[in-house]
């Protein structure tokens, strides 16, 4: 030991080891049904263990090519400046909110659910010149609404989220980039709970969008690169349209249940994230708990405008299934029987 | 089909599936001596793919809480305001430097590599009122120079790189957090090259750190844990010595190859990333490409001050133990002979 320069096996620390970091890891195998995170697929997940590289090996390069290919692909888009951020959501919309104003610019966000409240939060925080419009809980803007706000406040920016997982409502944006651009006004789009759920042609509906899913250095790459791939082998259509039934047959479910929907029409009702109506009399946490406790199944309560009000179900890529939804209204069902709901379907 | 209500299947996609999509990921296996990334142990990439449970769920508050108190034990504090950032680490200085400087308050940054010249970067495109002293290439400041600073520029932060990866020094802070509260000043420390390397006593030296090891959500906390278990299994003063014995023999191994380290005085030196200068007449890209090309093994050229002047060599966590030392100088030894070093040595 003499040899070495510094010594510090004799150091005293000030803390000792923490007894738990002893003991290991310990995650369950849950059944995640609610508006994120969802269940990753065992090949996503075997992406995470691959060992690391350098962020500039070609082997690296090559798989930001895939990504950028693939994002494309969801998008449908080809534009050149495509890039996923190292970062939460929040940092997109930070980040989104920074490079597409100009001091003193204006920027009008239509709230539809807490995604675009949450947007005007981090905009007013950095110091934008925030304006916002709004329509009731569960419902969206039309395109004739959106003009007449567009013509009011002549922003520079228009923000909307497309897929508003607190209320469970789908945002039109067909004609609304071309709307936007005929007022000067850049679209900004929220697409985290939509993409691959329910179709977005970026191009073609001339829109800016928030990309953002988890993309952390290497691991994250690898991760995400793998998650595209699955979306392009089962393709994009087919995607969709998986979504889309699991969706219905859920919706066929829960009315059958005797429960009803939050958001009234079927074509605003977003595919990845249902809201449904808690029952008067019926406490939504001890169904929620219910489900968790004896299932492992996680559905979630309301966020936002819809905090106390609903359930929030989800149907999310590797977990969007007709099993995990016959899954999810059998636990349901006996739930609401435990907690005394009166329906005679039960 | 006819049945849901929307029919995705025969839409016309604007673009096709991008076919490098349907091809396996292809990740191979290297040892990267770089300043970073290193490889991650297998209990570390062992834990990426574990199943992904909720935010809120007991089990991910039980490994939150194991963090902290890992956290805790490397950074050697009982503050509990202790937490680990979901980012990049420029997304860390961001933060510290829009949490701890009100408008005007004046940051100043001691620059002994490129990573106090970044912060001085960022805070700069902050808005922050920011200055700067520099120490030559390889040097690091002593107490005396940044007392003379604080008591010419008076500023409520000052910002200071613990370990500089771009050169290769270890900056001494004892003492230095008490100095700046005698002149009412914050003390703000990257710590990222240098944590579980050397020596750090957050309370005892009474500074405010950046923390910010990879936190993406669920998974990213996975591994964080692990990373910390491993480190409170080995023992930080052991943690500490092992990577002081393996840079020690490195410098030995180095310099019985004929070749000269960037920082002079041993005790300013990072045992996690050494600067060894690129003898005249040897390209240092020749020598790093073989490495890789040869045995993939990553070393690195310089950055910033010591760009195209140094090669970096890492010794972090995993990576640190003795045989790769004797890899990585074998193979530099080999590599040299390659490119005509005249050293009699090889």
């Amino acid at each position: 030991m003499e040899k070495w320069t510094k010594h510090f096996k004799q150091i005293s620390l000030d803390m000792r080891p923490p007894a738990e970091l002893f003991l290991p890891i310990q995650v369950p195998q849950k059944l995640l049904m609610g508006p994120g995170p969802s269940n990753c697929s065992t090949r996503v997940l075997a992406a995470a263990s691959q060992p690391l590289i350098g962020y500039l090996h070609p082997e690296l390069l090559k798989i930001m090519s895939d990504i950028k290919a693939g994002i494309h692909y969801v998008f449908q888009t080809t534009n050149p400046y495509t890039l996923a951020i190292s970062g939460t959501g929040h940092c997109a919309i930070e980040a989104a909110v920074f490079n597409l104003l100009q001091p003193g610019e204006k920027l009008l966000i239509a709230v539809h659910g807490i995604w675009g409240q949450r947007v005007a939060d981090i905009a007013e925080r950095c110091g934008a010149n925030t304006f916002k419009v709004f329509v009731p809980v569960g419902e969206v803007f039309s395109l004739e609404e959106l003009e007449k706000a567009l013509v009011q406040y002549r922003p520079n920016v228009l923000s909307i989220c497309h897929g508003d997982s607190s209320t469970g409502t789908l945002q039109p944006l067909e004609n609304l980039g071309e709307l936007c651009h005929r007022y000067e006004c850049l679209l900004m789009v929220d697409a985290v709970a939509s993409l691959g759920g329910t179709p977005i042609f970026m191009d073609k509906w001339e829109m800016f969008n928030f990309r953002y899913h988890h993309t952390a250095p290497i691991t994250g790459l690898y991760t995400l690169r793998e998650a595209l791939a699955q979306i392009v082998e089962e393709g994009l259509e087919h995607c969709w349209q998986r979504h889309q039934q699991c969706a219905e047959l859920l919706y066929e479910g829960l009315e059958n249940l005797g429960l009803e929907l939050l958001v009234k029409k079927k074509e605003n009702r977003l595919p990845t994230v249902t809201t449904v109506k808690i029952p008067s009399h019926i406490s939504g946490k001890k169904v929620t708990d219910f489900c968790m406790k004896e299932y492992s199944l996680e559905i979630a309560g309301g966020l936002g405008p819809t905090a106390g009000k609903v359930w929030r179900i989800g149907l999310m890529g590797n977990n969007c299934k007709p099993q995990n939804v016959s899954f999810v209204l059998t636990t349901l069902k006996q739930a609401l029987a435990e907690t005394g709901f009166p329906s005679s379907k039960l």
